[in-house]
């Protein structure tokens, strides 16, 4: 006998099953299963949208149901911890063969609830419909609770640059999946989903941080994206990482350069931040270069990195 | 020699084209090209997602990327009217094959200049990506100028159903199209993309509506949603309908029931709403049915409709 199907469940039953048990937050005023949700939000109300394809962002053979519905969430709250702001609500849009099992789908709204308890955040909303692939996208709402929100290009001559979270660990995570293997686990799970450090965006934005950035792409190509925004040279020191065991592991097994992972891995969902001066970051922050004058660029040591390694293609 | 496809183009070079020349709005406080965008709005913020599926919501042998952009903001929008609002921003997903043409993509961004222009919302942000299939995301964020947001749930036993908008015109487009034709041009034309009717909502929030919804499944489907949620019978009166001109021709060519079309047909995002009384209706506002008391479900003239006809199945 085959599973049952979302397409035998149909709209609303799936509606239903993603929207159980949704805890019930002040903010949000009117939930799901009205044409519009309803959000009590502060100005400037920050607003992303980040979407997830199969066989682009994910493999349904290498990430569970769970897995997905955490990435999706995660995602999406991480550029409103990168704009110092605080995620409130989301919503959610869900496309999806109708030959995926409801096991799956029970698994996805778990992570999606599992997520959203993490990060405080409400599902407002969404929308369900089919499709040939799997394809998430969901949109964050978030507030600045009175801080200005930071922007990328605030970056200036003089500041300290330094990170909060993980970095490379999906990067090898995608190294070992694609050789085959399941292992070291944690790597596999970063991959699978990101550990957001949540908080740490609004605690960045209240220590005075002058510029800051979700790095989906890599650290390089994104700390390339405050170079650019603010007209500045970003100088990176290698030797201010640590390179993790697990990381230290893969590489050593797959001759890959961890140094490489580190600078270039992306889908960590880690903070880069600009700070006026080292006494000014945050506990929990590593400082990793500086800010110089010059052209828009990121430098490793003083010298460009590579090109070809710079971090996650879009198409 | 093939065309410049938006794999050659790359991400932000795709983001650039989207997001070039689009007119700043003083609610927009940051833009495209941040982590996330910056929105003044009040509280409620009304936010709403809906996603449009190549293949599931349109076919691109019967729709131009111009369409497409078009229909993606507007049935956001419609979503915003539906609950007595306005519409402030938006933030756009596109999900596209890298073989897609840059002259799509073009059209596609203008389609979307034009109907934000003719909704008066802003482009504030959004996201790109690869994918196997074209999908568009777009959530919309509104506010409701000091009124309370218009339920679902609000239907009161005595109130009169009125509707706004077009009926069954997409619906006669797709029975068209469906049959290789491309005439009547106007019904085919409201298949590609609907005409809705912008600033219908917040008058008649203004009015006193006591409930509305966006008809996007067809209006006996989205009737039996306001039925439910206020636990009320709904009871149309066929006669209340003035077949158009267009659809009479479609339905005689096509041994097609115009009054079925009017009565199921989704996709036009009409509006429909519940008043205190007739002289409660604005203008432009055609009255088509009563609230009783009863079991929650539609009636035409006091009878049950087919089942098998009651509107738009989303797999």
């Amino acid at each position: 006998m085959s599973e049952p199907t979302i397409g035998e469940l149909g709209e609303f039953g799936l509606i239903e099953l993603i929207t159980a048990d949704l805890p019930e937050t002040p903010a949000v005023v009117i939930g799901p299963g009205d044409d519009a949700a309803g959000v009590t939000l502060e100005s400037p109300v920050l607003v992303t949208t980040d979407v997830l394809v199969e066989n682009v962002h994910f493999r349904r053979a290498w990430s569970t149901g769970a897995d997905l519905g955490r990435k999706a969430i995660a995602v999406n709250v991480a550029d409103i911890e990168a704009m110092g702001g605080r995620a409130v609500a989301v919503t959610l849009a869900l496309s999806a063969p109708p030959d995926t099992t409801v096991a799956w789908a029970r698994e996805f709204a778990a992570g999606v609830r599992a997520e959203c308890a993490a990060a405080g955040v409400a599902l407002a909303g969404g929308d369900i419909t089919g499709a040939g692939e799997l394809v998430v996208s969901v949109t964050a709402l978030g507030v600045t609770d009175g801080r200005a929100p930071v922007r990328r290009n605030g970056c200036r001559v003089g500041d300290v640059v330094a990170v909060r979270g993980r970095l490379g660990w999906a990067a090898a995570g995608l190294v070992v999946l694609g050789r085959g293997f399941r292992s070291p686990r944690v790597v596999v799970e970063a991959q699978r989903a990101p550990e957001v450090p949540y908080g740490a965006g609004a605690e960045a934005a209240e220590a005075g941080a002058t510029a800051m950035i979700d790095v989906s792409d890599g650290l390089l190509a994104d700390l390339g994206h405050l170079a650019r925004a603010s007209g500045v040279t970003i100088d990176v020191t290698a030797g201010a990482f640590e390179i993790p065991e697990p990381l230290q592991a893969v590489a050593a097994a797959t001759g890959t350069d961890p140094l490489r992972l580190v600078l270039t891995g992306g889908e960590d969902h880690a903070l880069a931040a600009t700070f006026p001066a080292p006494d000014a970051v945050p506990d929990g922050w590593l400082v990793v270069g500086t800010v110089r004058a010059g052209d828009p660029a990121v430098l490793v040591d003083g010298e460009p990195w590579p090109d070809e390694d710079r971090g996650w293609k879009h198409f």
